[in-house]
């Protein structure tokens, strides 16, 4: 199922290996620890009460009766709360609820039990007000504000205008009218997306403990210890360094477990206390007050001349942020036509609030939306121009020297080789025969990034190495990072011992994400790794007493330039460090510059059954430049994760809210994700088109995966049904209706109703 | 009380400052976490079967019941210890038991009272032979053999002769006879003294999982993780990167907290159960089954001139290492006469097994056994020869070039002034008056230790710094090296989050104690801190865009040599290093040489009643080198603690045996430790001679304070009511029987007796 097409190589190693990872045991057996696994004597637990309405104001609070309930240890409303920003907003409402799960209040108790009992006892009198949950509905003139006190900020100018649009932004180059009137064929479109969230397997928790002295220690899973200790500082009003994260293992996160939710109100609890407290959300919270990522209102129009060059493009972007700005609207803006080099280009961005829970991070923010617009616009004008898709879009292929629409110029891409591997694959090669069958394809981009990271470590006397790394480990990263030192110093990746650090114990670490981990962790311990072994090549010297220029490490093997007699295994050499001058250890922090971009194309074989408008996923095969796989093993599983989440948003998941704005399907049962029993195997092709702007070639891998399958399958079924469909989900009901306006609906069908 | 006599300084910030301890909130409190805090899902409990007899053969052992009664998850034995070193025989017996307490078998159940009713049903049968608990019994030629197979180590060689002695050593310089015959006065004398305990207020445990995949973790109050690591590593054949220790804090150690005990046994019982498995010992198995020190015999002969000048000295000492090989007969044989310049000197040592619990080290090991000798004998020349005990010291006293009688010859001591120091004393100037008062004096020397330490250190955003520290904290250490990390840095001392880390989190560093963290691991800091301000300057140089060489830290500001204009507090650089390239980070180990060695002397003034022996201590003063004092209250409490441990040795502390070899006062009802009740405030001086193999000039400070107090105390009652006593304790009986022995025995007690 998985190929590897390797376009530049260097002979290593252990990087591009497949050891097994350090962490596996650990989690196979159950003994790796989550957040909800923390414990103390004299643990509180917490419940949050929550807004039942999706937009209110809030008259008055009384929590007198639940202080006084049995077991109750502290209640904290906002009021609590010691600071007033979006951030702190977020954390708890203050004066205003604005959607539905939005904290107003919690309780610390002897037991779970206990705090739930207490919730109830709390009085809140709300004025209702009207809900917007849909991007275009709150866009409106007439929708009610957020924030009453929110001007657009437009074009980079803050307006007067009092609006729920936080921001429009605009990105263009060249001329756009003369693009169009340079184009033989126009598509123009309107898309809609819906709300959809990240589906780990792990509900939010975090538990705090705020001592007497004022340091707070948090236990949480987290995609970022250090950004959630800085988070919570800001909200707090505490220096960094009052706060201590120690990250527990998480059960996924895809962006979702980035912004902090329970760890400020734990922690204000443990305040009052004077105890430890720890809370983990229920399935409907974590659907109803964590970050989905944006539901979307998009228009696009591209043009083409008759020999395939793609001539115009142009865009706008209305993204839902949910109640406070920040939607993925700008990196969706910036990706869009990223995959292909447009002379005349337009993206107009609107990040817009709405009665919904703030959006978060979700794998390649706002891109997988965007790329559903553009990949169904680009198939479309291949088929209009009869040109092959994957050749139509080689023909326009970005590549080194491509001006994206926001300015960056790219460096060395794998774009062009990626898309040659994709039309050679096995998948696209192959025929595809039958009714109702119909073959997409799509491309995608993510830029990835770099941003600071860091890495320790110590040589042990019998010749591994214990490495810790600022970074959590989501996706296999202990191992990935630990498989760069280990090509360093020339010995096994099992001889290395990777630990996630806190962070008071090693140096300030970036989250996990955005594709960076692999890439600036993994220089941060190549860096380090590079101090060790010089430290131990100069020990060699000193013990031979020689110049430590004449001595190298050669796999593994440290070596006199010319007296063949002074050689020594990396494991001799540290067994003799403890008495030949001390042990060598060494801790290094770094923030790399030149995250490669990656670009990936999807090739996804559909059979659409037009009695139920069920589409069934026949083939997939997913190829992508990452640059340099350091374990091919995770990159596959990273490419088909990426995968199976765009399946699920493109064929059944959503927000659905009632009119009241309140979620109505806010449990798995419900909300349909794909599970294996839905699935074919997903294939994966590996190209290698080294980063130069990485030791070993690597570019992120993480994100991209999810970016192409919407439009890929939106372009299957269009090839296996003839309907073009411009809204996500593509559930049966949804494709059934498209079939219906195309064909009529079914005689039967219009009897039965009746 | 105190008072600080600085002979040599430098004009530091932070070094000798008094700041609040970092781990202060956390004990007071209780919230730190000790060994027996330790809690894990699914956790099992261990209670270990111990040897009732003090020396026997094992014939049989039978667990099945055990195995099958309620609870139990395992049983092990001997037999599933794999390896056969002393080292493993010491965890638990296979063959033999060599003392009553000896380790037979273990038992893990889901609670601790499982686990001890299961001990019962394990059916040993034992052939029980003579035991030896005194060092000239077990040497007798007919004692009972405790290791078959041993013959005595003579002289550097393996000698034919079996015996309970392992080694006869011997240190000497110059001609003895013509010492002695050089002498116009000479005294001669035998000493005994008892086997005492250190007597931590936590008593040992150890918490073990061993893993699935061949992965220990332990979690341990220990003095050192990396050495019970490296001990384990051993008694269980495994690579050290196999085993984590995870240090817990620690409520004292003085020595007794190095070995392993618990740790192999809960690790066989976690991997055979195949669960987490805790372990704490009661407060009398501390005393019967682990380390106390050595008790001893010892002859002494010393010769001086009419002018005060110590020709000779001769000393024989016999210590009981317990079980096995290892008493610190050899530190006590190298310390003895190191406060004395003598010309020829001679020290034959014994080291001998005998069937009590194998000791450990205790504070300055050997050293206090050694020094009662030789400092009531140096008293009793000084009063033969008419002339002050501390100025005979001073005119004898060993300063920089004296060499030691096992060969090391001194560096820049401060021996001479704090003998000075102790002349001119407060205490030591006012005249004791009244009767059956007399005042002691003696002196005491430890050589302090280097051996390897890490720290890493990373810089947070608000200007403070994270310090990660390989040393366990045992008296302030965490302070004592965040403090000299600060000074290189221009910070407070409160601007350092010091935290120990795990063996898998930070380089290697040899054990808290031999009186080397604040020295080596306070050194590790220092370099580290400096190689922090280099890469701080080189990132302020980047900013200004000048020469990192043209930048300083200059107390806390980063400032160029010329332009004045160009000027950053630390915190203020901190706060931008994450935008202008990235945190700063580093980690580093050291090996220092140059310990610089401790002198003291103690001055005590006590009152003995005659009718029962009793010994109130009236007043004290400890006056010692310290070298630099990092934090000078530590350095009291150092001194004050090691005092009191001294008098408790002095008066009260003994190991009683029956004839049997049983322990007959296994609580701390029956061993009598001193309380704050039976003590005057303990008074200091600190002496300041910074020891130039130290960046601050630091010399160990926490084992000689418990070095000179059993000799003063001993001098002291001599001077009270004029019995030179010469065995340990100096208890009332012993007292009283001394004083009778001189007097005759009271004729009113002798009727009541009859």
């Amino acid at each position: 199922m998985a190929s590897n097409i390797v376009l530049s190589n260097t002979d290593f190693k252990v990087v591009g290996t497949r050891p097994v990872r350090h962490d596996g045991t650990d989690k196979v057996t159950g003994r790796a620890k989550y957040g909800a696994d923390f414990d103390a004597a004299g643990l509180l637990f917490a419940k949050v009460l929550r807004s039942p309405h999706a937009h209110a104001r809030i008259k008055s609070i009384n929590t007198g009766k639940a202080e006084a309930a049995s077991g109750v240890r502290a209640v904290i409303t906002g009021a609590d709360v010691p600071t007033d920003s979006a951030a702190a907003r977020k954390v708890m409402a203050k004066d205003k609820v604005l959607y539905k799960g939005h904290p107003v209040a919690a309780v610390a108790a002897t037991s779970a039990h206990d705090a739930e009992q207490a919730l109830a006892l709390i009085e809140v009198e709300y004025e209702i007000l009207k809900a917007a949950t849909e991007v275009r509905e709150a866009m409106a003139d007439d929708a009610e504000l957020l924030h009453e006190d929110q001007t657009t900020d437009e074009l980079g100018e803050k307006s007067d205008t009092h609006s729920n649009i936080a921001t429009h932004f605009r990105y263009e180059q060249g001329d756009l009218d003369q693009g169009f009137a340079a184009a033989d064929i126009i598509v123009e479109k309107e898309y809609s997306t819906a709300t959809v969230h990240q589906g780990y397997i792990e509900p939010q928790n975090g538990a705090a403990f705020w001592n007497m002295n004022g340091e707070l220690t948090i236990w949480v899973s987290t995609q970022g210890a250090f950004t959630t200790r800085d988070a919570l500082a800001g909200v707090l009003d505490l220096p960094v360094s009052k706060v201590k994260v120690i990250p527990m293992e998480i059960g996924g996160g895809f962006g979702g477990m980035i912004p902090i939710y329970l760890e400020p109100l734990t922690a204000l609890l443990s305040r009052k206390a004077g105890a430890p407290v720890k809370s983990a959300m229920t399935r409907a919270e974590v659907f109803e007050a964590t970050g989905p990522t944006s539901g979307s209102y998009m228009h696009i129009k591209m043009g083409a001349t008759n020999d395939g060059k793609i001539v115009a493009a142009e865009a706008m972007l209305a993204f839902d942020a949910g109640a406070f700005p920040g939607s993925p609207v700008t990196a969706g803006a910036q990706c869009m036509f990223a995959c292909y080099d447009i002379e005349n280009a337009r993206v107009d961005g609107y990040d817009v609030v709405a009665n919904k829970p703030p959006v978060a991070a979700y794998r390649a923010p706002g891109a997988p939306i965007a790329a559903f617009a553009c990949e169904t616009v680009v198939d479309e004008l291949a088929e209009k121009l009869g040109i092959d898709p994957i050749e139509f879009r080689l023909r326009n292929a970005s590549r080194e020297g491509t001006r994206r629409v926001d300015g960056p110029v790219f460096p060395v891409i794998g774009n062009v080789e990626q898309l040659e591997a994709s039309r050679e694959s096995e998948q696209y090669q192959r025929p595809l025969e039958g009714p109702n069958r119909g073959r997409g394809v799509a491309s995608g981009f993510w830029f990835n990034i770099g941003l600071q990271s860091s890495a320790s470590i110590s040589v042990q006397a019998d010749g591994t190495i214990s490495l810790v790394e600022g970074s959590t480990d989501i996706g296999g990263t202990r191992a990935s990072i630990a498989m760069q030192a280990a090509e360093v110093l020339g010995i096994p990746a099992e001889d290395v011992d990777p630990a996630v650090g806190d962070t008071d114990s090693v140096g300030y670490t970036f989250l996990t994400g955005g594709s960076r981990t692999t890439f600036a962790t993994g220089w941060a311990a190549y860096e380090c790794a590079q101090e060790i072994k010089q430290k131990m090549i100069d020990r060699a010297a000193s013990i031979w007493d020689v110049e430590a220029t004449d001595v190298d490490l050669v796999d593994g093997v440290f070596q006199h330039a010319s007296d063949q007699e002074l050689s020594m295994t990396f494991k001799e050499l540290a067994g003799q460090l403890n008495r030949t001058g001390g042990p060598i250890s060494a801790q290094v922090s770094v923030d790399p510059r030149g995250a490669g971009g990656a670009f990936a194309t999807h090739i996804v074989d559909v059979e659409v059954d037009p009695d139920t408008g069920k589409v069934t996923i026949l083939d997939y095969t997913a190829i992508q430049d990452v640059g340099k796989a350091i374990h091919p093993s995770y990159v596959e599983g990273q490419i088909q994760g990426g995968v199976v989440q765009g399946i699920g948003w493109a064929l059944n998941e959503e927000y659905r809210f009632n009119a009241d704005g309140r979620m109505e399907n806010s449990s798995f049962l419900d909300y349909r994700m794909p599970t294996s029993l839905d699935l074919p195997m997903i294939g994966t092709v590996i190209v290698e088109v080294a980063n130069p702007g990485h030791p070993y070639g690597v570019r992120g891998v993480g994100e991209v995966p999810i970016v192409p399958p919407m439009a890929a399958i939106a372009n299957a079924i269009y090839h296996a049904v003839g309907v073009r469909m411009n809204q996500l989900p593509m559930s049966p009901d949804a494709i059934l209706e498209s079939l219906w306006a195309k064909d009529g609906e079914p005689a039967g069908l219009a009897q039965a109703a009746d």
